[in-house]
C-alpha cells in the first residue's frame, strides 16, 4: 500500500497492531561473495518498530501487548498488511499473529 | 453509493463507524511537472472526518473509539463502504479496521 | 416479499430491526426537465419509519437502538429484507447494519 | 416434513422456536373474480400458533420470546423448518428470525 | 453406525445429546390394505429413549435438557448421528436440534 | 500417525482429549464359522483408555470430563486423530465429540 | 520459513505457542541394517523446546500452558508453523493443538 509518508516513524499502530520491518537475508556468502538477490530466501524475521495501545477484552479492558519496539520477532509466512514508505516496505500484524520473540 | 447530500458534514457515523476521506497522491513531480492521474498510485492514507459514538462491549458499555476527527490514518487496501457526495468519494470503516494513526 | 398489508404503519419491527424507506432520487434536473427513471442512480439514503425494542446483550439486557422514527440514514448497498405494501417497497435492516445518520 | 399428527395443536415448540402458519393471498379479485392459484404471489405473512419457552442466554437464563400465539408476523423469504399435518403446511422459525409484528 | 449392542437401553447419551427412535408411518391404509414400504413417506416424528445430563453454559453450569424419555418429538429433516442395534436404527441429536414436543 | 511408542499406556491426553480404542467386530458367526475380515462392518464402539485433565471454560476453570478410563463409548463415524503404536490403532477425540456411554 | 538464527535456543514463543522438534524415526532395523530415509514413516512425536507465557482468557488472565520444555508430545498430522534454523526444522503449535503428553 502506497503512502506519502516521509518517515515510517510517524506511524502509530492502532489497537493490537504491531509495525515491523522484515530483516533482509545476507546477500554475501561467508567467503565474501555477493549473491544475486533472487537466489536469497526471504527471512521470517522482523524488527518491531512500533506497537499499538492494545486491543480490548470482552469487558472493555486493554489487553497487554506481547512485544515492544526494538524486539526481534518471528513472523508468519502469510498475512499482515504491507505499508510502503518510499522504496521501503513494512508490515502491520496483529499481536496474536506474531509467533515468537528472538533473543539473540 | 450515491446520495443526495449537499455536504458530507451532515453525515454522523453510527456505533463504531469512522468516516474518512482518502488523501490524493500528488500529481505534480518535484520539478513541477503535472502527471496524468492514471499513472499515480492510490494512497492508503485518509483523513478522519467524523466518528461514531462507539460500539457496545458484551456488557452493553460503549467501547472507546481509537481516532478523532482531523486525525490522519492508514486504511486497509480493501473493505469499507464508499459514500458519494456530488463528485467526491468518502469511506466508512469500522474502528478496528483502521491500521494506524499518522503523526506527521 | 409480498404482503396483504393495507398500511406500512401496521408493521412493528422485532428485536434490533429497523424499518426504512429508501429516498428516491430527483427525476427532475435543476432546470426543471424530467429525466427517465432508468437514468437516475439509486440513492443509499432512507427514512426510518419504525424501530424494534432492541436486541439482547449476553446478559439478557436490551441494547439501545441507534436511530428513531423520522431519522434519515445511510444504508448499505446490499442486504436488508425487502417488504412490499401495495406498489411501495420498504426494507428491514438490523441496527448495526445502518452506516450513518444524516443531519440535513 | 411429513408427520402423523391429527392436529397441529399438539405441537409445542422447544426453546426459542415459533410455530407459524403462512397467510394465504386472496385468490379473488376486488370485483369477485377467482384467480388461478399459480398466478397469486406467496405472502410473507404468518399467524403465530405456538411459541417455545425461550432459549438460554450465556448465563443459563431464559430469553423472553418476542411474539405470542395469535400475533401476525412478517417472516423471512427463506429458512424455517416446514411441518406437514395432513394437507396443511406450517413452519417453525427461531424467534430472532421473525422480522416484524403486524398490528392490523 | 454399526454396534455390537444387545439392547439400545444400554446407551446413555453424553452432555446435551438425546437418543430417539423415529416413528414409522402406517403401512396400512384406512381400509386395511397394506402399502409397499417404499411408497410410504418417512415421518419426522421420534420417541425420546434417553437424554444426556446436559451441556455446560459459559460458566460451567449444566443447561437443562428440554425433553425427557417417553416424549414424542419433531426432529429435523437432516442431521443427527445414526446408531444401529441389530436391525433397528436410532438417532442421537443435540438438545437444541429438536424442533418441538408432540402432545398427542 | 506413526509413533515410536512401546506402549499406548505412556500416552496422557491433554486438555479435553480422550484416548480410545475401537472395539473390533466379531469375525466368527454364531455357529462358529470365521468370516473374512473385509466382510465385517466396522463398529462405532470404543473403550476409553485415558482422559485429559479437562479443557477450560471462559473463566479459566477446568470443565469436567464426561467419561473415565474403562468406559465403553459410542464414537462418531468421522473425526478424531488416529495414533499408531506398533500394529495397533487408537484414536484421540475431544470430550464433546463422544456420543454416548455404553452400560452393558 | 527461513531464519538467520544461529541457535533455536534464542526463540521465545509468544502467548500460547509451543516450540517443538519432531523426533526422527530410526533408520536402522532391529538387526542393524540402515534403511533409506524415504522408506521411513514420519513420526507424530516431538520434543518441547520452549513454551510461551500463555494466552489470555475472556477476562484478560493468562491460561496455564499444558506442557513444559523437555516434555515429549504427540503432535497433529497437519498444522503448525515450520521454522528453519540452518538445516534443522522446528514447529510452533498453539497449546490446544497438541494431542497428548508421552510419558516413556
Amino acid at each position: 500500500m502506497a503512502t506519502s509518508l516521509r518517515s515510517i516513524k510517524s506511524l502509530a499502530p492502532l489497537l493490537d497492531r504491531i509495525l515491523v520491518q522484515r530483516i533482509k537475508a545476507d546477500v554475501k556468502t561467508a567467503s565474501g561473495i555477493f549473491l544475486p538477490e533472487s537466489t536469497v530466501e526471504k527471512l521470517s524475521e522482523a524488527k518491531v518498530l512500533a506497537v499499538g495501545p492494545g486491543g480490548f477484552d470482552k469487558e472493555g479492558k486493554r489487553l497487554e501487548i506481547s512485544v515492544k519496539p526494538g524486539d526481534r520477532v518471528l513472523i508468519p509466512q502469510y498475512g499482515g498488511s504491507p505499508v510502503k514508505v518510499g522504496e521501503d516496505e513494512y508490515h502491520l500484524f496483529r499481536d496474536h499473529e506474531l509467533l515468537a520473540k528472538i533473543n539473540e
